[in-house]
């Protein structure tokens, strides 16, 4: 049997991400053992070739390698807590969306239980997971990460940050800060042209590759603030970065500014300390140091 | 000479980015006519093949297409006013910042001198002038942009938004809330990561690709936007958006919650208004009507 060449793997939880993680091991060819509390959802994917596990212990004992894709932090706990036992010397990688702390607390649980474990965090929604654009961050036990790698990288792009377990999830809602404040950006130039008859869709043609050009300035931005000299030559300063035509402009079509008063907010901040010749990088001094 | 072929143009205001338009020009084989108030700050394009004007009259005077690259509303209608009547009957191009009100305050003023008024939004800095990344954005006269679109190719790409002199202006800012908020977002992302050892510099090689990539997703949300209903299926609902997590863990970290906290806020004025199974999109409805 080709599967035998591969190693076998347990999936405990099939809800909607648990099951497209697991659908994309079984078609990989990965003899793969899967559990879910209630009954009913291992159906699709037994048909596909996977084993159900009568129990989470079942499921656990089968494998060297446990995948958890549960609901939270507490889910993960009230699965495993009675199986340290059973988990013991086997590597668990745990891709419920879980705090940087709450994946920390998990990792030191596992190192007293003799548990190898990794967190992930899942960068993709359940119709991605196999497909170039997913990505799924990881960090905890290197040795996990490298030894399964194949198998993560079925899902698509697996990166890996670090011994810190926590750091996944820190990346991964970090990122998503950066997404969630984007779209609100968005949202906001497309609120102002509104009243001009311009529909969200004929702004977001120009929109999205505007805002994928300017990404091209974060690494210029990093420098700086890496750099830790915001003085350095070429850099749009903070006092010309003041956004008081886009304020006005915004107040004039009827829309409210919070959004852009935000950055205003935080330009503002390190203007009145004295820093508006430096460069606009400074604005993550005043998130840096929440007032 | 080449030069004959092509139309003559005038450029007053030999600033940074005035300069930088005016010797593009020159480069492309324009005869090309200068001024700027004060004296000097002719020289160098002048030694690449262009003619100084002594007055703004003159300048005005030996071109049918005038470009006007001033400080802002208040010099070109300092400039201008005096010379509404050598004005008369040719095109003025204004590509200085300007409002969409002023912008639309200066296509009233021509339209009653007999000017025909194209307004420009300047989408780059001076070095990016006459490279492909370079983008200006017109609205006004539509005869004067697709007349001189040849010229205005020089500087880089040349988009025409309608006939309201405003909209140009008006598309820029918004573009520009876009960004700004955008870096906010990135900066808030940076700041997370960073008492974890992150440097600004790793976090932007994430995120610069993560954000490209989550441009992607602005089409959909804006046909959401556009289609009026916000229950339709397959988007993420507002509850499900909630920015508590990304909240706690950047408290946790030590940093200002503000540029999550903004989004947040639009997010639970529409769950308050009864709207919390319903899509992301919706948020633009929180931005449209103040508080
Ligand atoms: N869906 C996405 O787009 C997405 C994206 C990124 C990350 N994630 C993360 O992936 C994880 C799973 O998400 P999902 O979309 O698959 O959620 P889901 O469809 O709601 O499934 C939740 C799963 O957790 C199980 N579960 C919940 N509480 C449990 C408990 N106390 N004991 C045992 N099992 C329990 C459920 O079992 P029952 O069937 O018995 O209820 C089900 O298998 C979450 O942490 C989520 O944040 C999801
Ligand atoms: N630089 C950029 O990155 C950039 C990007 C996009 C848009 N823009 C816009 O382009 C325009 C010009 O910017 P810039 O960078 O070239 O600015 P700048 O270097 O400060 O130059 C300003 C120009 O305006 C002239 N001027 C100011 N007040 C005047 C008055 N009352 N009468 C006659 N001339 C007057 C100045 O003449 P003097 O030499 O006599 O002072 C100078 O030629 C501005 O509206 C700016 O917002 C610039």
């Amino acid at each position: 049997m080709t599967t035998d060449d591969r190693v076998r793997v347990s999936v405990l939880g099939l809800g909607e991400m648990g099951a497209a993680l697991a659908g994309a091991l079984v078609r990989s060819g990965y003899a793969t053992t899967v559990w879910n509390r209630s009954a009913g959802k291992a159906d699709d994917i037994v048909a596909q070739g996977a084993e159900e596990a009568g129990t989470a212990g079942e499921a656990v004992r089968s494998s060297r390698v446990v995948i958890a894709c549960l609901l939270d932090h507490e889910s993960v706990h009230e699965v495993f807590d009675p199986l340290s036992g059973e988990l013991a010397g086997r590597a668990l990688i745990n891709v419920t969306t879980t705090s940087p702390a709450q994946s920390r607390e998990l990792a030191a649980w596992a190192e007293r239980a003799g548990v190898a474990y990794l967190d992930g965090g899942i960068m993709a929604v359940p119709p991605m997971i196999g497909r170039p654009e997913s990505s799924i961050l990881y960090s905890g036990s290197a040795d996990v990460f490298h030894e399964y790698k194949p198998l993560l990288d079925v899902w698509g792009s697996s990166t890996y940050f670090g011994e810190d377990a926590g750091l996944a999830s820190l990346y991964d809602l970090a990122l998503l800060a950066g997404m969630y404040v984007m779209f609100a950006g968005f949202m906001h130039g497309a609120a102002m042209v509104a009243p001009a008859g311009v529909t969200a869709g004929e702004f977001a043609t120009r929109a999205a590759p505007w805002l994928t050009a300017m990404t091209g300035a974060l690494e210029g931005l990093a420098a700086v603030v890496d750099g830790g000299d915001y003085t350095v030559d070429g850099q749009q300063s903070l006092e010309f970065s003041s956004l008081d035509d886009i304020l006005a402009a915004s107040s004039e079509q009827g829309v409210s500014t919070e959004a852009v008063a935000m950055v205003q907010r935080l330009i503002h901040r390190q203007i009145d300390a004295g820093h508006g010749e430096e460069g606009f990088a400074r604005i993550i001094e005043s998130i840096r140091q929440p007032g």
